[in-house]
């Protein structure tokens, strides 16, 4: 059953052990945060600095696993039409929109969704690491560091999909950042798939 | 007065609003981890993703801010010798060790001292972050994504200074992996110095 992710919102729900989540962008061009959070113990959570230093790379696609602040495997990628996805960056927040781009009254981005959709699981806010963002497009620039947020690289259909390694709370959204989906904010579908 | 941190050890103390820190690589090619939490409410944590966000960049240098998971400014740095740092890793730990050197029995590394060291602050080894890695010299192939850990460019007495916008507790360490220090291990040197 394919599940609709409005746009500018967020979900959370437990993904067992063994189970896949695909990740559909259903009309291109959008990005969806990623969170996973050990089920038995939520104080353990997804880690891209952990991630990075173990894959010795900071972009990741098929077959490249998700480590957490424990150094464990919460779960794999193992389908990914679209190549490119940002492992660097917090989700937006009011912050995000009041700092960068200056909005008096900012929408609370996908840190408030997941921080909200997140709650009844025990995870607070401040617990929240950064997310594997999915379809987010952020090249960097190896000499001076610097990165941009292009428009992403997904068309209509394209999904990526991870495996859970140990049973998992998932944080999901459809991204709340202009910036981030070329100012035309899209919903996400995702899919819960058996063992 | 200027504080040694002996090889592959750590510490934490207290900086307040408006002091400044003065990391030291006394012998050259030597990475200190650094953590930093605001000293009133220890949830409040260093965080790279916001600050890579806010900065649009990877590789902070003089005048950069350290952004906190609360999108606050928790210090920003004055000086800068050296001029390369990584923010994307983090702390070695014996995890590192054993996965990526094969270690049968691992140094605890600087995750390990840093976890040490700030248990005594109320703040818990889950919740450490990203650390801001002083002359850690990991560059990033912007078109694959990979990065190498080679060694610092810091030179005997080269040094990176941070001013402290808020009272901080901030973990420090003289750090563990062979392959951030050139395969030799070397004491760190620090000074906090008054407004």
């Amino acid at each position: 059953m394919i599940v609709e992710i409005p746009p500018r919102s967020g979900t959370a729900f437990r993904l067992a052990k063994g189970e896949s989540l695909r990740v559909i962008d259903p009309e291109g061009e959008q990005v969806a945060d990623l969170l996973a959070f050990n089920a038995e113990d939520v104080a353990e959570a997804l880690s891209n600095g952990r991630t990075f230093d173990y894959l010795e790379r900071i972009y990741l696609t098929s077959g490249d696993p998700l480590y957490s602040n424990r150094s464990t495997i919460l779960a794999r990628i193992t389908e990914d039409t679209v190549g490119r996805h940002d492992f660097l960056l917090t989700p937006c927040s009011a912050d995000t929109f009041r700092i960068l781009y200056g909005d008096a009254h900012p929408h609370h981005g996908c840190f408030g969704n997941l921080a909200q959709a997140l709650a009844p699981f025990g995870i607070a806010a401040d617990a929240l690491p950064c997310a594997f963002n999915v379809f987010m497009n952020v090249p960097v620039d190896g000499e001076t560091g610097r990165i941009k947020v292009l428009p992403p690289l997904s068309r209509p259909g394209d999904h990526l999909t991870i495996q859970a390694e140990i049973d998992l709370i998932i944080g999901l959204t459809a991204c709340s950042a202009g910036q981030s989906n070329n100012f035309r904010y899209k919903p996400i579908h995702y899919e819960i798939l058996p063992p």
